[in-house]
């Protein structure tokens, strides 16, 4: 028992590892979070680093033991990651996709990383690692058809039936605003550093109407912004907030068509800033919704599936 | 008169002056071309060579006299080109748009650009610079309703009325193909140099037809070509044809959601393998449609726009 941690013994190590960013927790055996690191080296810093290196340094700065179990979530699953831990189909129930985590062989601790979700539509193939962890801890109904929508990069939308995950779909909202701030016409527009939306400003209220008008059709509108600063004096902090609002309500107006708006209020999974933003635009599409904290939903999520592969003990 | 040019003087140089490449032609008193040039020293490479210096150049290499006129249409006329000719806003009758050329002062010869067009409306403020010139070499009849499509980097659709632009819009899809092959996640999908798309490739097809079932919503596809690399073992050259027909399929789908399909065939005024590509998109759309050669059009409307400035007499 490391002397750090007042009487409660970690039990395993959680880690949600992205593409730019990882954050990881020591859990004790009753699921109870004892110890949370922060860091930017993502899966392509540990290309670079190695996995095992970047790890080892997260856990040692926490005082983990050298033998403390270890589960992960996100990108380090993917091709490009650590080792490509398998896509579970859907339709899959959740506990289904959180238990057949990869372990890692050659380490010295039991390492494993859970599976990522695949939709193998020959239509409407996709993909996700990560979110199936943060919807599992979301605390979704066991009955019922619910609709999650986790925002970011790479928004996922997330048909959920009696508990069980039947379809999905990914808008690459926060992508498609970086890469058209950046590298578009639109960065005259919007200058060089753009500053952060805010969800009260009216403009982008006003283009996330004008998308969700749209039905999700968003690149008939995305030169309008250019044109409105040329026609209409529109200034490049709002020039931002037009083309927020036009992405995140065509991604709403495309998803609802999608998936029906549901009986059930959508469960919204994000956090900060970009959770005022999409409370925002629901409230616009007039779209019920709860809110679920994105952060606590996949640290919930990677306790369970520390629980759901034997690594700690059944929840109380 | 010049003797290089078997006893037709020139009357007029024309120039076609986009942002990244320019076309310039010699004319005589009767409308007809005497020498061509290509360059690609655009408004770009303008801004920094000097606007006169480049156009000078060209002139010179033609063998144009020292005081021959010139008119000319594109960005060169934009707030970042030579001098900014003034938007005319519509509805306008296509005569009109050109007689308003912009003379630039200080200068030797006669030259005169023709003004872009302008819709000023609030929620769906546009602005063009060239296709109008292009759209008055199209040879559109002068009565009933008529719909252009001009693809490009940035595709214009525009609605005619008896000889008037009553509206248009623009799809930013030859630029959205650029920028996402690019920067986005699917460079990965398309590799660094993605292999010219063809319309026949089925990938092309394919994409095109879901993107017209999806009413111009192109957003909630684009993941999917990144996960059809992961799940279905798609290849880089026909990702760009996915790629392609998606965000033409959409433009389409788009604009015909805007403009209905109309009674007289849409006029399709391209080139080479974009109006191929352009062609087969429209005909998986149920659109009738004519071509008329994108090249040929902005030359007969350069020198209809020196008709219409009293550069060169009227036509016979």
């Amino acid at each position: 028992m490391s002397p750090g941690f007042a009487g409660n013994a970690p039990a395993v190590a959680a880690l949600d590892w992205g593409t730019t960013r990882l954050r990881a927790w020591l859990i004790d055996g009753g699921g109870k979070v004892l110890a949370e690191r922060r860091g930017d080296d993502g899966l392509i810093t540990a290309r670079e680093k190695g996995f095992a290196t970047v790890l080892e340094g997260h856990l040692a700065a926490m005082g983990a033991p050298e033998t403390l179990p270890v589960i992960i979530c996100g990108m380090a699953g993917s091709r490009q990651g650590w080792i490509e831990a398998p896509y579970v189909g859907v339709p899959a129930p959740i506990g289904a996709i959180l238990r057949g985590a990869a372990r890692i062989e050659g380490e010295r601790r039991d390492i494993r990383i859970v599976p990522g979700l695949a939709q193998r539509l020959a239509d409407a193939p996709d993909v996700m690692r990560g979110e199936e962890t943060q919807l599992a801890g979301a605390g979704l109904p066991a009955k019922g058809r619910h609709l999650a929508c986790m925002p970011g990069t790479h928004s996922k939308w997330v048909a959920v039936e009696d508990g069980a995950v039947v379809g999905f779909g990914t808008w690459p909202t926060g992508e498609l605003f970086s890469v058209l701030a950046a590298h578009s016409i639109l960065k005259h527009s919007l200058g060089e550093h753009p500053a952060p939306v805010t969800a009260d400003n009216p403009f982008f209220r006003q283009w996330c109407e004008r998308a969700l008008g749209e039905g999700g059709d968003v690149t008939s509108k995305l030169f309008a912004i250019r044109a409105a600063g040329l026609l209409q004096d529109l200034k490049s902090q709002d020039a931002a907030a037009c083309l927020s609002g036009l992405l995140i309500g065509g991604e709403i107006a495309s998803a609802k068509r999608r998936y029906g708006a549901g009986d059930a209020p959508v469960v919204l999974i994000a956090s900060g800033a970009l959770a005022s933003l999409y409370r925002a635009a629901l409230d616009l599409a007039g779209l019920a919704f709860r809110t679920v904290d994105a952060d606590e939903a996949v640290r919930a999520g990677l306790i369970e599936a520390a629980r759901e592969n034997g690594m700690i003990g059944a929840a109380k």
